[in-house]
């Protein structure tokens, strides 16, 4: 009992304390854990499951697309960090840096890779011959390290996992649409299986990657009214294919640089997850990315025949494609209803003698706690229904709560007012020079998160500096 | 035209130079490329394809048995390493030194994981509290370093892909079962999957992982007659445990040392693939393996009728649930043909005007070369029994093949004249004291491989010194 106590009462409210109760449901629904190496983590089987369902679907999105998975080292080279002006500027202050092998000192330092354009850059030069060899679309999982000063699980890690996409193209079009086209990816997926609306956007120059024409983003609102950048896309032009050499004997023989793209989605997003669905209760997953869907809960289970039948009910769920779990533990029916509710596993189905007598179980969502009384011949047409619907749901929630946390603002005031005052994004519009978006930032600790793609017009004028305005901006505080 | 010759010729023969046909099938099939930090590859996506697919049939076999992925960083703390002792002394040697994190020196030097056994004792220490919290079963997919001098690639690269498992038990007979489960789940795999013979076995003391108290490994036996060892499994008692205080509350509410496990497969085992079923035309991959299994090749396929034909052969086949691909380019149907043979893809299908007005098709099998005139109707239904046959075809020709290169030494003399004139496995008899294991290698060149578990009596005396034998054991020279 006291462990149970223990388990509901350690989480903070989020209204009290937001940055507390994301730590505490991550240390709570056993997702991560601290390691050793400051600022790093353990990402443990309940975190890494959701990062397997989101590889597994994604790779799949990719796939699709014609994206070939590949593994470049975890190496690079002083020098070869170094071929990028604007790259290495970016990078160069927090990359780990190995300067022994063994006992012996290295000729040249070398960084643990903090993202891999300039390998891949490496690689391309190399490989890249003709037209013929044209579009190279590669991708790989894998670990970057970014040596962070302040850090945070998931969000914000000296190490992380993720996916890094590379391409090169014939074409700055080619390239163009590949950039699009893997932005459009990302948003769907987050959409579609995370249940997270975002917007789609460009950055601004300032913000955006460290040698790209181009970035585009996916900006996703949390609970708390914080931004969370949530997948990136970069069209680089051929600013690396001239810094790197990456030419191609075109069909006249004329030789040409390629166009390159790439653009990385890590598990950051399970921060995300965290924080756009979970409640006081702990965390809450769409249907689609648990890794569990269903935790069956028997009610006095050493009673004849209800473990039976809790198998029973489990085995015909397994049968019909669900993720289920038996809680058979020796722990009480409360005790296991607050760990599934901490897990954030998506139904219980609460099954007793009473119930059993009945024909029937119970069962209980985890977004609303609606309970439905289901006869159990009938569970295993009705569950993926129920899960089909709190998806969508979950996906209307976010997206309604987004809403009513976007404001609109024409005048300096009203922006300043907002900025103060209430938390979620902020739609004003923008002159395109950076002195306004430096004061901005410096003057109202928001930043732009991006330039939407459907982005209307307003207003005629610049929110800060009154001049004729360029572009509709989304401005927020960011995680 | 001069690329397909070039494609052709540039294969060195096995038979001439061993190393060197490695070397040529490794480029030429595309697998890997060399990358800009010594001794690190680049996997290509024909490499990386045989590598998922070990990842996704091993991790369906590993959690089969329960096991849950976890990932941990990839850095250890000095004094994390240093804990065990026979651990850092075996490890610390040839690991990659990390000093500086972005501009700052580190307080202590942190090592890229060379392999992650201090990581994960670091863990249990903090997770593990009570008999309820055992087993921890736990794996991880990822990459390690290990700062070689000479390095070859699959075989031995400084940066490689593996899993590692960790496990944590709460007696020493569950750690031992693990041990030997995990075994054969590798030992099953070879066999089954990757159509490669093993020997299941232990390793002498001498050639035990640093910090274990028992090696166990499975054997293979490559074309040149060299081993390979192909994974193993280690049981560390409660070594690591007491060295880094690992401790469960067990039911009798006495503090208990857990007893813990790890083994591992990597990517060296694609190394494995092409040394145990090349030949001098490239590489021969199994069905079960190949991320490409059938390979589509139109001939005159400028003429009508002949491209929609293939594709609908591809389509029915891709149906059938096969890994089909059309080579639609507009090399000439030699040239499709060597690349075929030389990306060790399975079966190719030749369909010609010919073939499609006498209603077939020509399938040729990557292996034995064998022609089979098939309706194209029953493609569908032959294709799968032809993959089946060839895989099963090629684990019994490496099992001769092993078994022919597999000799049986009574007495010294017979020792060292295999040793010295036939590559493969000797079988001979040991005392069991290191000063005869290390006698043999410095004079004969060969190491103890494993004893294998039904390691028969072939001798009273040891093949070295002819004191009483304790043994059997495989030895040979390894890569």
């Amino acid at each position: 009992m006291a462990k149970e106590k223990k388990l509901v009462e350690a989480i903070t409210s989020m209204e009290e304390d937001f940055a507390q109760w994301y730590t505490d449901v991550v240390k709570k629904a056993e997702l991560i854990d601290y390691a050793s190496v400051k600022g790093c983590m353990v990402i443990k089987p309940a975190g890494y499951a959701i990062w397997e369902n989101i590889q597994h679907e994604l790779d799949r999105r990719f796939k699709e697309t014609g994206v070939e998975n590949v593994y470049l080292p975890m190496f690079i080279p002083e020098s070869l960090l170094q071929k990028e002006k604007d790259h290495v500027e970016g990078f160069a202050p927090e990359v780990a840096w190995v300067t022994h092998g063994g006992l012996e000192p290295l000729q040249e330092r070398i960084c643990v890779r903090p993202t891999s354009e300039t390998l891949f850059c490496d690689f391309y030069a190399n490989d890249i011959h003709s037209y013929r060899d044209l579009p190279k679309v590669y991708n790989q999982w894998c670990s970057v390290v970014r040596w962070e000063k302040t850090t945070r699980p998931f969000l914000r890690s000296r190490e992380f996992l993720w996916q890094e996409g590379h391409t090169a193209h014939a074409t700055a079009e080619e390239a163009e649409e590949r950039t699009i086209q893997m932005l459009n990816v990302y948003a769907d997926f987050c959409e579609e299986v995370l249940a997270i609306p975002v917007i789609r956007g460009r950055k601004t120059d300032k913000e955006k990657f460290a040698g790209a024409e181009a970035t585009y983003t996916i900006e996703a609102l949390m609970h708390d009214g914080k931004a969370l950048q949530s997948g990136t896309s970069h069209n680089f032009g051929d600013g690396f294919a001239r810094a790197f050499n990456i030419q191609y004997a075109d069909k006249d023989n004329t030789l040409k640089y390629v166009h390159q793209t790439s653009w990385g989605f890590s598990t950051r997003m399970i921060g995300g997850l965290i924080m756009v669905h979970g409640d006081n209760s702990g965390l809450v997953l769409p249907p689609r990315i648990a890794p569990v869907q269903v935790m069956v809960i028997p009610i006095r289970q050493q009673q004849e025949g209800v473990l039976e039948k809790a198998r029973e009910v489990m085995d015909a769920l397994k049968a019909a494609g669900l993720r289920v779990k038996l809680d058979d533990s020796e722990k009480s029916p409360g005790w296991k209803f607050a760990e599934q509710e901490m897990r954030g596993i998506p139904l219980r189905i609460e099954l007793g003698p009473k119930d059993i007598e009945a024909g029937q179980a119970v069962i209980v969502r985890r977004d609303t706690r609606e309970k439905i009384a289901v006869p159990i011949a009938e569970l295993a047409a009705k569950i993926p229904e129920v899960l089909e619907t709190m998806q969508k749901e979950m996906l209307e929630r976010a997206r309604a709560h987004r809403d009513a946390h976007t404001y609109t603002a024409t005048t300096k005031e009203e922006f300043q007012d907002i900025a103060n005052s209430k938390p979620g994004f902020i739609k004003a519009m923008w002159c395109g020079c950076q002195e306004c978006e430096d004061a901005i930032k410096e003057e109202l600790a928001v930043t732009s998160r991006c330039m939407p793609f459907d982005g209307e017009k307003i207003a005629d004028t610049c929110i800060y500096c009154g001049k004729p305005a360029k572009k509709l901006v989304y401005w927020g505080k960011a995680y």
